[in-house]
């Protein structure tokens, strides 16, 4: 994994969620806080984090491209841990598509 | 990178879809078209995702979460794709907060 | 309602909207095939069309702004229609905290 | 305007955004605030009511779907303020497509 620092992160901010999950309503991290307030507030912060990111793109802010699509992710990681889905298997849904694609792409050269 | 195939994944998609908008305007491919009408129409199908992954997950539906957040990060690396921004800076960042969220998090216990 | 033509406009698009819900699944017309769809679908249009107001207002473009707006106003009236809600009771709501508001509003200065 | 209520509202709320924007940066009030934070902020807002309107029809939960909505108009017509944008124009546009769309329902019957 030491090769990948990238994919380390997200497995490892994956962890984290999950402790911070753990830690349950009293919990004092924000995260936890999030998580225990279910997944209408978790969905809520995802899509606001679109919205940011769309903005920042429009805007042509690389800078913030960066920092709002790292909001985007961790809290599409949280909106996972909220709802129970493991980003493995949005990955391996990826990857099954990718053999696909590959097909209808080149199809439709 | 054969233990990783997640990350694996991720990095294939990001070359394909350069290799995709490499290919131009005229270009058949669904994604090539996308990049060819500019980060408007790119940053447009984001939102539209993340507003599809909201609802996936207020009804509750993992293999809707599932479809839908393949296509929500999929569409993401289009749109980074069409800003000049590279996924690996997104994870460097994440990588940053890690450390000092951290802290924050244990200062805040 | 004559010297009123912009009230008058959004009450007949509600009735319109109305009318076309009636007519069932099998119609042809767009917008009884949205509401046929279910409010999954019609919430997420409300969503689209708030991403490419979004984008329009960020872009500076007020044509786009005028045309998204209408977009965005009629797919909510007719989100608001496949959930049963009147549009008079958005409308009171807005009456009720414009009272409440105008005093907030005073108080903090 | 003593007996459509409704847009009475609509029209009380556009003028008193206007009335705050004028009150300038310093202000107290939450709408002068908001709107001297510029565009980016006010789209954001109406991106973040979009979703929450969304998420509240979802969960079939009237009272939130016109609590929400209220706010979806609000920052809507904020949003229009902060671009130079008049409502009335937004009416006119859709008069302009209900003529349209009138005829193009009929003919696909």
């Amino acid at each position: 994994m030491s090769d990948n620092p990238a994919w380390a992160t997200l497995k490892r901010l994956e962890e984290t969620i999950a402790e911070r999950a753990l830690s349950g309503e009293g919990a004092s991290s924000w995260t936890a806080k999030l998580l225990g307030k279910g997944t209408g507030a978790c969905a809520q912060k995802l899509g606001e984090e679109a919205v940011e990111t769309v903005i920042a793109a429009i805007s042509g802010d690389k800078q913030a491209i960066i920092s709002e699509s790292a909001d985007l992710l961790y809290h599409w990681l949280v909106l996972l841990r909220a709802t129970g889905v493991d980003a493995e298997d949005v990955f391996a849904e990826l990857a099954r598509r990718e053999g696909r694609s590959g097909i209808d792409e080149k199809a439709s050269r």
